[in-house]
């Protein structure tokens, strides 16, 4: 019993008074409004009456207006809970929680269930817990669910910590820690049975004590079915999402083996309208289907909003409008077993929106606990920077470069290498063969084969190795990029037309203590610094973040020739070892179907 | 974490083996039968593998069948979760948890919840506790939800014991109660929060620890909309059901505030025919509606069955079957929150239902936890009778009563009195005023006007009170009943043609160490012996009950004159004082609405 339940308690025998006692009223009614029932799948006029932070009653409110409370007029305007963002990386944002928060409020979004395993990869436990904090202090709601395994793939790659079912105690017993979040580890998970089987067994155990003490689990199971995808969801406790869902069949799959599709329609990653078919198509009961962004990149938030955005795409795929908005409402808070949001109802909170246009999804009002936190699109209410600890601010911990490390050696005058392709707009990558020349021992990268050395330096101090292959397809014409977002243990990911670009990239991202930096003709042609964990920025806002990034787009474009839209964020896919086929980590090229490290050259 | 929990881990890790080794198998596959997913609403062909307690996996399992595996060829006929009867009384049946569930598990019932507050108003913590101890012994899943305030109206009756938010901590804590029970001490929340506010103070906190500590509340609001309304959810923490729905207006309104709706189809109370209409005429999501029976007895369960019968007159009310069954499924554990069953899907417990007629609802057979429990309507396995310990025995704590005690007085030769006015079949009551005769100071019962002395007699030992009244319309011609049953409180009710025969039945009751009692010039007519508490028999099998029952009922008619079926039943829902409109209690004639005792005598 803590205190906050204790004051629940206290203020909810307050609202009785106020229901029961003809002398008290609201505080604020929004009268007239088309009410957006998401239990009953209805609209219908009515009131709603708000006291304090939580929702009085919703009907005929005119009982409860008194001399004080005050009256919003919504003639016309419809009312619905406010959206939950079920899986969501503020790290992808590059954003901290404060200034995503700002972002997405206005958008109509109240809860986040934030994803931290990117910092987590970088700095562990630590780096989580500062991140919420930071959350504690935002009058949002947001909830965390954290990893139990880093890094993905024990052996394979390195973390900056690693966690494991020896961190569940203290990370799982924070109430903002919903749970443990996507069980990326087994996503592959015949592969790891059959040569980690150890990691299955953490991950059990962690996963047991979870649900032990009430924290919900989070699956991830991109492209399993039968037998495997079974084995996945038992991992996981049986009571799972997957938001790595990609196909209508695995849909189809998943919803009967009762996991929740956490349908991603992020910035990247765009699966919804795919996904959605199961329900347009075959009619299947959607209670157990969810709308996620999972990556949001600032611009888009800005542009076209959040959780609203999403509801409208799901309404132009040909849901229902209340039944859509029950996918970012009732069902996620069913999936979490959130009792006090996701629908508006006596003595809920008040995470209340107004929406002027249903099928614009355009937000006129976002109320958070009672109180009106934004309106047509601008915040109504201060929300401070937030100051980060130093120490989540030092993650880069290694020296600077030198040619001699980075440079891929091969004796003769041909090398014949393996490189990863590029598939754009995909986790997914290739693998294919190439011949390149070898030059003074050296193997040189090939503008005309679009073949280029790919690299991963392990920035956490802990082995210092350096993973070397090539890439295929990205279309670089000029000079280098590095980054210190490198999914998802985070060590320096660069790749470049010439070594020396390639060297003074990783070293420009090293002495900004995190970030991304791309050289020309050895000089910084845009960089941007990001100082949190490597991740995120602490100096920006999201609309500077926002002009940043589309100014290192256009730079990449115009000064390095680069025919990938955002190549920084593409690049930094092509390490995440739990998606197929080939990846780089400091440990070397992974085949991740065969879990293990293969030679670059043939 | 408990020992169960970490035996589920390494339980779940063998699953995982099964599936992920080809030379591991299931125990058993029910092969090629039509599968009802209850999560997307479904029927299609799968096969289902169960290892030990646990689903395996749901589709084509042919991979999973082993040399051992037995196969259960089900071609042709339906699969489905076992049933979930939400909210039942046990006391009701006058069974106890083990007759009981003979007769249910044969039916498809899996999982019962129960709500021992008959016995929790005889003999408190101590009974509730002796019930849940019987159910720890059962090979179906019994939880329970105790009541947080008995009795339902403190001032107006007297119970064996008073259970208060002082009792929580101690009940709450056994795994085996799922939370606090129907909230019935503010059902008719605007008197209650009148005339005694403090009802409300110990319920908000019963409630709030309840739900601190992740146990559920269920509500009980028949009758109440708008701000009434409000004000009772709110007292149950948000998150509540209510079984005392009887029109659809009332459905809709609950639905919409988010309540879900249990719609009872017992014995006596059958209100889903009217409740459903929310669904079948105005198409609510039915996600939160949800079949209870509350009072079964015993001859209705053999005869039409339990909650396969229940689904099956919902199918005949114009539901879709799958629908229908997810309202005895996936929609109660939603709302209980429970993570293993309600669903038949990879890791859930295996408790399954072979139908073979899906319109009839006729049940084919019957798993337990992955054990064939039930085929063809007769368990297979043994279950053994319980042995209650003689504490709960013992509860009649009362000396033999006299004539003079109980006869109703009035000076001269006739008296207006008032009387309830019995309406069948309905817990409500009317009340009207009669004139009677007065013979030497004692008012006259009339059979002409069919105005009887109706009387409570408290027998546990606290007050030794006896509350008088009249009742009409219970068309009896001859003798006296009486019984131990008398919601809720439980004291002795009884009723008669003549104040002899009237004591006679009283003292037999309370001979028996509780029961039912049918005089007729002073003599035993017929009687049953209900020794656990005064409620329920421990030395009849459901089927010798039923009966004993019919036999009761035979002679109530044939002996007594009775134009009423089942006169006991309908006896014991006269000191009800949580539905309006009149009552009798040990303290006397109460007005339900003004939460008042009102003399009987004009």
């Amino acid at each position: 019993m803590d205190a906050l339940k204790i004051k629940e308690a206290i203020q909810y025998r307050k609202l009785i008074d106020v229901l029961l006692n003809p002398n008290l009223y609201a505080d604020i009614v929004l009268r007239g409004g088309y009410f957006i029932n998401v239990v009953t799948r209805e609209i219908y006029e009515a009131d709603v009456a708000i006291k304090g932070q939580y929702i009085l009653m919703v009907g005929d409110a005119k009982d409860l207006i008194g001399p004080k409370t005050i009256i919003e007029e919504v003639r016309g305007k419809f009312i619905c809970p406010g959206f939950i963002d079920s899986h969501m990386h503020f790290e992808s944002a590059m954003l901290t929680c404060t200034e995503f928060s700002k972002l997405s409020i206005p958008t109509g979004t109240t809860t986040l269930i934030g994803d931290p395993h990117e910092i987590g990869n970088v700095l562990g436990v630590q780096g989580m817990k500062a991140m919420i904090e930071e959350a504690k202090t935002l009058p949002n709601r947001i909830l965390f669910t954290v990893p139990c395994a880093v890094p993905d793939a024990p052996g394979l790659e390195t973390s900056g910590y690693d966690v494991s079912a020896k961190d569940m105690k203290d990370l799982l017993n924070d109430p903002y820690v919903q749970g443990i979040g996507e069980i990326q580890s087994i996503s592959n998970i015949q592969p790891v049975y059959q040569h980690a089987p150890e990691v299955i067994d953490d991950l059990v155990a962690a996963v047991s004590y979870a649900n032990s003490i009430g924290k919900t689990v989070e699956g991830n199971a991109p492209g399993l079915f039968g037998k495997e995808l079974a084995a996945h969801i038992i991992s996981g406790g049986t009571h799972v999402s997957c938001h790595e869902t990609t196909t209508k069949e695995e849909t189809v799959e998943k919803l009967r083996y009762g996991v929740s599709v956490f349908m991603r329609e992020g910035s990247s990653q765009r699966n919804m309208a795919e996904c959605i078919r199961a329900i347009t198509e075959d009619g299947l009961d959607s209670r157990r289907a969810i709308l996620v962004s999972d990556d949001m990149v600032p611009a888009d938030l800005l542009k076209f909003g959040h959780m609203n955005d999403i509801v409208r795409r799901t309404i132009l795929e040909g849901i229902d409008p209340v039944e859509a908005i029950q996918m970012a409402t009732i069902n996620p808070a069913t999936h979490f077993g959130f009792k006090d949001v996701g629908v508006i109802a006596p003595g809920k909170r008040a995470d209340v929106v107004v929406i002027s246009d249903l099928m614009n999804m355009t937000i006129d009002q976002v109320y958070l606990g009672g109180k009106k936190a934004a309106e047509k699109g601008e915040l109504t209410i201060e929300i401070s920077s937030y100051i980060y600890p130093d120490t989540v601010k030092k993650s880069i911990k290694r020296k600077a470069v030198n040619k001699e490390e980075i440079v891929i050696k091969a004796n003769g005058t041909k090398a014949r290498v393996r490189a990863i392709e590029a598939i754009p707009f995909q986790n997914l990558t290739g693998g294919s063969e190439y011949t390149l020349n070898v030059k003074d021992g050296i193997i040189q990268p090939c503008l005309q084969q679009d073949v280029l050395p790919l690299l991963v330096v392990e920035r956490h101090g802990r082995t210092g190795k350096i993973g070397k292959t090539f890439l295929h397809g990205f279309d670089l014409k000029y000079g280098a990029i590095a980054e210190s977002v490198a999914h998802d243990t985070h060590n320096i990911i660069a790749t470049g037309t010439n070594y020396e670009d390639i060297v003074t990239a990783i070293n420009r991202v090293i002495a900004m203590g995190g970030g991304i930096a791309m050289i020309k003709d050895s000089k910084v042609v845009g960089d941007l610094s990001l100082r949190i964990g490597g991740l995120m920025t602490d100096e920006l806002s999201g609309k500077e973040l926002s002009e940043k990034v589309e100014e290192l787009s256009r730079l990449a474009k115009n000064e390095l020739g680069c025919g990938i839209e955002v190549p920084f964020m593409h690049l930094s896919f092509w390490s995440l070892v739990t998606s197929p086929k080939w990846k780089i980590t400091d440990m070397g090229l992974i085949d991740v179907d065969k879990f293990e490290i293969i030679p670059t050259i043939v």
